[in-house]
């Protein structure tokens, strides 16, 4: 799909008013191998249109040549040509924000001294007061070392800020959280640790972002044991809740039982061995798994999971979910008929669901649809409606249901940004934090 | 002052319409040895009048009294009581706010994948980028330990978290910074500056706040040595600007010479010792100093200042600031004609200002005029509109002689909600901080 390529543009064009030029237009851009997203009408007069077309390339050289094909279409003329996406992050996508004008003395001496002196006091002898009388209630931290960031990898934690930024606003969009970023300047698992157990009274829940594996896997778990509140690694387990619906509708399309069939992961990563303990917890059934590191593969056996190579899983397994990063990895002659199979690695995926499916395969789908987007804000918002001391994978499951119930006939899982949907998956998650015994607050479900 | 009393409701009474039922009401209040702020007219009917009154009391038996003495007036009811306080404090009194609303996918995939991957690689190939491209160039962290809150004491991070929300609602709307609070979970030095310095990537600034003395000074010491970006403790530089302006102005008020006069200090902690160095840099003169504490008399003695008793400071002294926290602390007849005497303690000064008046002062004046509200906004704005790399002794001056050329006659600072005045002390610190190379950006003065 075009947006998955990586370079966008949004171009001014002027057309003549002359029947076609639109289409030749449109025409020459396919030709140049450019994509188009959003058209816009911005003026139409007796003699010319104006239109706002985004297009979208696979790379800048790419883009060098749409943008030539558009200048050169008969009839078109381009007034300028703009980097909406730059021009979206400038100065930053989120900002703090005063909920209240201090425009009089009298407000500032209610929400400033002396009046604050006043609530300080209240928490100050009552601890559980903070989460009524401060942003501590609602306030969750995204924190990276910047050494995973999307299919980037390593590029630091302030390349990865636009990122974290992106992650904030969607928990403020969706489901009305405060995120904000934290940006680490160490990669050390000890400092990192310590780091953000000595800045965790500020937070109502810890998100991990883009911290590479293995040190993601102790980082999470050092944290949970230290910590009263969730921390959840959503490069793990926000990935594998949205799999794991993906891979409940899947089944139920194929009419493959999920609990009974043969199920495969290749790619041990953050990602990948999070969705093998999420599907091993929710059939009762060992999980084969394949990776190029030895101590993925053991820490896979000591998860209970069945290590094997890609050969014996392609031979051997129902269902297949691949999380490589690894372009083709999967040849059309492995697919085993009947096969399901998530190739999930973005924007490249293991196989092209067209080549598995003529291979065979009774179900394939690429990573454009398993958006991480549809896990952490419900899960996150739920956690924290419940004040729960962790996040369970009772919980997790329960949001990668709701997201499998919620999905339409035709998809894989539900719109990302359909707000009911985060709000179904936060009300399951405190749900079930009720249901365990973790949650420590008044039931006040989150209602948009 | 009313407001400066720690108890505070807003009272919704209705009286009979009858002449001089509010009059009586107001002198009811007096008599109960309540104050009255606002009063508001909801509903005038034939028969009642409708208001909503704020009234403030000594603490909360006094307030007892007071809500008796309003519903014993005749012709009063009191419809319900309000602490208009911890209902502006609800669930926090900032939050973190997309710039944009995500409502089509077109929006998500520029704010977000795969839109974001292209900044996120700028970014990574020039860091200076990050300055344009996320909220990295103005979010400031307010950082606590919750050692000496307010004049609270060290009641711990959670509990001051109001006060910490507070500062970022005021860097907000005076200046447009965005100020997150960040509680530590730790008192100690080297961790402090160790998880500061791991966090500190994600910001602009760095603002230290109710840290308490000695430690405060070597945690800013060391951050600014290790971070290049500005690290200012707001007890210490904050208050002490707003102060140097406070006497600046009374000087010029009192006629004296504060290049010649003899400056004395009583209480050296966070402020009284930032104040000190303050003055001996503006003036080029030693200051005395008094403190119970021996550490203290030997750090003011190594910073160049004068040790001395209170005794020997009201005798020499022609100008005496006194920040103890003791009450009562200058007795009448220690007072020195013409004297100017600044008693910042609050809410109980060293002495009050008509007492110190009487007794032969040619200036007095307490602590509800030096609010800090007036520094950090202005100073933290310049300095990271200058993209400096500290906060230096002059751009602190440049802020205080701002804050004295901008008040009125008849006031000893300026107004604290005067955005102009904000807006000016942000320039002069600017300014500052090119003039001495401390600045690293284009110089694009902060405009409302």
């Amino acid at each position: 799909m075009a947006w998955e390529r990586s370079s966008m543009r949004t171009v001014r064009v002027r057309n003549k008013q002359i029947v076609g030029t639109l289409a030749n237009l449109l025409a020459a851009i396919s030709a140049s191998k450019g994509s188009v997203g959003e058209v816009k009408l911005l003026n139409d007069t007796m003699h010319i249109v104006e239109r706002d077309i985004t297009v979208y390339a696979a790379d800048e050289t790419q883009m060098a040549h749409v943008i030539e094909a558009i200048r050169n279409n008969p009839g078109t003329e381009i007034d300028e040509i703009r980097d909406q996406v730059l021009e979206m992050h400038q100065k930053g996508k989120i900002a703090i924000r005063s909920r209240y004008d201090i425009d009089t003395l009298a407000k500032l001496r209610r929400v400033y001294t002396p009046g604050v002196a006043n609530v300080c006091h209240k928490i100050a002898e009552n601890p559980d007061l903070a989460r009524h009388y401060t942003i501590t209630s609602h306030l969750v931290a995204i924190v990276t070392d910047g050494t995973a960031v999307l299919g980037l990898g390593d590029i630091g934690a302030l390349a990865g800020m636009p990122v974290m930024e992106g992650k904030a606003m969607l928990m403020e969009s969706l489901v009305g959280l405060s995120g904000i970023p934290i940006l680490l300047d160490t990669k050390d698992t000890d400092e990192i640790v310590e780091t953000i157990a000595n800045i965790a009274p500020t937070f109502a829940a810890i998100q991990l972002e883009d911290i590479s594996a293995p040190r993601c896997f102790e980082i999470e778990k050092r944290l949970q044991d230290r910590l009263d509140i969730p921390v959840m690694h959503d490069d793990q387990h926000g990935t594998a809740a949205v799999t794991t619906a993906a891979l409940m509708v899947a089944t139920r399309r194929a009419g493959t039982d999920l609990g009974k069939a043969v199920i495969a992961q290749i790619g041990l990563g953050a990602a990948g061995f999070a969705t093998v303990k999420m599907l091993m917890k929710l059939t009762g059934n060992p999980v084969m798994g394949a990776d190029l590191d030895p101590a993925a593969l053991q820490r896979l056996e000591e998860a209970g999971g069945q290590p094997a190579t890609l050969e014996e899983i392609m031979a051997k397994a129902d269902i297949v979910v691949a999380t490589t990063g690894v372009q083709g990895l999967i040849k059309a002659e492995m697919v085993r008929k009947g096969q399901i199979i998530l190739a999930l690695s973005n924007p490249y995926p293991e196989i092209e669901p067209e080549v598995a499916l003529k291979a065979g395969a009774a179900f394939a789908a690429d990573g454009k649809s398993v958006n991480n987007v549809l896990g952490f804000p419900g899960i996150f918002r739920g956690a924290v409606d419940a004040n729960a001391s962790d996040i369970s994978e009772e919980m997790l499951l329960a949001a990668a249901q709701t997201l499998a119930d919620l999905t339409k006939e035709g998809y894989l899982v539900p719109h990302p940004l359909n707000k009911k949907v985060h709000q179904a998956v936060a009300r399951a998650v405190a749900e079930k934090a009720f249901e365990q015994g973790l949650a420590r607050a008044e039931y006040v479900p989150y209602v948009d």
